[in-house]
């Protein structure tokens, strides 16, 4: 065994797939975002962020920036242990109080990460559940589908949003049996949304537990920042909701909200929460602060919402791709992962313009894609500056336009938008 | 099956076991370290903290809090995505070159934390080497074990420190067969170090990879804060060195360092790496800080001994029975884990000192004791207090001294200190 080279040739293996990653080094200038400065080699440029999942921009609201500062400067830059030795500091549990009254539930758990809290969270209940049966969506994400994993528990897989198949799995399963359901409100690479309500009837009609993933949705839906629950009045027929203070709320973080047994149950029980350090309170104060925030402010909200569709309509109406979603999300096919890659690229180094390819694995093959997420800083004429730069590089690039036939001169007479945006954005 | 009841019985057999953990509630006092409010209830009370993981101090140090501070105010309080979309971020790029210096390795990975990139790393080196075979530490921390059980690879536990078993596994898989070692270079519990340079002798005989968490030792030995391998100059003998910027630098977040081969597989095949949002800027530029700082001052590190040694020799004058410990970690024997939570529980709202009691399953049953973190903050005085208290506390509850005897009066008489403290704390 030749460690090195063989090492050398798992990374050769992903170039031949075209699935390297290649990170953008990336300074984000608070009060002028969505710009940051680009680095590359040893050229700095400064460019527009069109992918990023601050969703809102809160990771640069001044009374984030404050609670942050504030924090570091009175209680140091680290929680100095885990939880259990030393580590539990104020604020954090200020922020779990603060994240059970987001969700109406009796208790929350914070954990370093969103991938964490579901790895941690869904591998824990399914683990203590004596002979749980474990029912994931297809399209879960990598951290519930790591958690199921680690339950050991048996699993079954239900098509996507699809609450007959779902059904069917349960009835089969039978009442007594232990059943955890697991599930997205928000699934971010389509920007689709669950049928919460109806998964919740079959919940109750065959006695399983529910677990619901709101990471690409706290903050942003509901009149307080709740989630898609909160928007449905659903929270309190969930089980447990787990969300996290990256995205949205412009932090660092995941957690779990519920009742106070299944929390303390995971509490008690997950490795993943016991052996680590603590969030320092920096990013508790922080997380909480932009959560009070967005409790009484929907003006960031309004505003993501009003942009994100205003995205939508300028780029499908200028032929461009893009696929369904009943979000903030805008995904616009390119269905080629070379290609994909290629106009990221172009978009960055000739257009100023960072949107992160989306590909294989990440998406089906065939259905590679730009995903765009306007957040209420990316104005009108940013997204002006978007779709001309878009229809440029598709052009370029020989992308299909919306309509399949070849791009050019006259798109304005060829329209076909593959969506409408809906009432929710 | 009714969940509600069937997690409260999870719960309710914690109890019963004298295992349910209950947080303490702290908020440190940046410029007062190591003293904490303690808040129980409705009271708060002014404490001061002999557990933490802030080994050095560094979470207070004012060029630590200065440079978080300015990252959060220059750049905002999160990362805003995953380290592929958009959330690499300037610091994180500087902070990972500054760590592959500071072990002599080609590249250097952060996590979110040092249990994600011990899971994260061993599970993919190990999931990735095909017929991988690992051996283990017994005593290696729960971070290591979950990454070793997620491999999917063959595992076999060596007992601990023990070079004579581990031959004898190594020679039994034979040098062509892919293998990896994984230990710790200071154990945490019981503060003894790992014999590093016989087991890279072994791994270069028989063709073995190795795999080093030095979580409790970087910042604090070498003379660049690089931990025991470079205190011993065995750096370059190691593959890879895993560490933690939560303990010693103060911050949060974890970390590898190896050849560019070996870090970048982890990077491009690793879930829990890619599929999680990137630590803040203001994190990674406050570790950046304290490594920077801790490189060129060794006074942190020689107080830090000088303290702990002098702790060993006051604890164990008083006829305490401190444990065998080479290094800054003070373990203090109490045997029985009732005995152990009510010691701390005693000491805490007694004397206000806070020692979270360490039981089963963190140390083996009928061990259980009080670790002790003395940091170059922990004065002389503070020292002496420690010491009053826990002769009451151990003479009040009844818990046996160092020569098995009755404690009592006349201790000074018939004291057999268990350890003498070794030339390196």
């Amino acid at each position: 065994m030749n460690y090195q080279r063989f090492f050398q040739e798992a990374i050769d293996q992903l170039h031949a797939e075209r699935r390297y990653r290649v990170f953008a080094d990336l300074e984000r200038i608070v009060g002028s975002f969505p710009r940051a400065i680009w680095r590359s080699g040893g050229d700095t440029k400064e460019i527009t962020v069109w992918c990023s999942n601050d969703y809102l921009g809160m990771g640069q609201h001044p009374d984030v920036i404050a609670a942050m500062q504030n924090a570091a400067g009175c209680m140091g830059s680290g929680a100095g242990g885990t939880r259990n030795i030393s580590g539990t500091n104020h604020p954090l549990v200020e922020l779990e109080a603060e994240l059970a009254d987001l969700h109406g539930k009796e208790a929350g758990l914070v954990f370093t990460s969103g991938f964490v809290s579901n790895e941690a969270s869904i591998s824990t209940i399914g683990r203590l559940l004596p002979n749980c049966l474990i029912l994931s969506d297809e399209l879960n994400h990598s951290s519930m589908i790591e958690g199921v994993r680690r339950s050991g528990a048996e699993k079954k897989v239900f098509r996507h949003n699809d609450v007959r198949h779902l059904e069917e799995l349960l009835r089969a399963a039978g009442r007594e049996r232990a059943k955890l359901i697991v599930f997205e409100s928000v699934y971010s690479m389509d920007g689709d949304i669950a049928p919460i309500a109806e998964i919740a009837d079959l919940a109750k009609r065959y006695n399983a537990m529910t677990y619901i993933d709101e990471v690409h949705a706290v903050g942003m839906y509901g009149d307080h920042g709740g989630g898609i629950t909160e928007r449905e009045g659903l929270a309190d027929r969930i089980d447990v909701i787990e969300g996290t203070l990256a995205k949205a709320f412009g932090t660092l973080g995941g957690y779990i909200t519920g009742t106070r047994e299944v929390i303390d149950a995971v509490r008690s029980y997950a490795p993943g929460f016991i052996f680590t350090t603590a969030l320092p309170p920096s990013i508790a104060a922080a997380a909480t602060a932009s959560i009070r925030h967005l409790k009484v402010s929907g003006a960031e909200r309004e505003a993501q919402q009003r942009q994100a569709t205003h995205t939508k309509e300028v780029l499908s109406g200028a032929g461009l791709p893009v696929m369904p979603s009943q979000t903030h999300i805008v995904p616009v096919l390119v269905g080629d992962p070379e290609l994909c890659k290629m106009a990221s690229d172009r978009l960055l180094a000739v257009h100023g313009i960072y949107i992160q390819p989306i590909n294989y694995p990440t998406v089906p093959r065939g259905t590679e894609r730009l995903r765009i997420t306007p957040t209420p800083f990316h104005t009108d004429g940013l997204i002006d500056g978007l779709k001309d730069a878009l229809v440029e590089t598709w052009t370029a690039l020989g992308i299909p336009f919306s309509d399949m036939r070849k791009p050019g001169i006259e798109k304005s007479d060829r329209i076909i938008p593959l969506v409408v945006p809906s009432a929710g954005g």
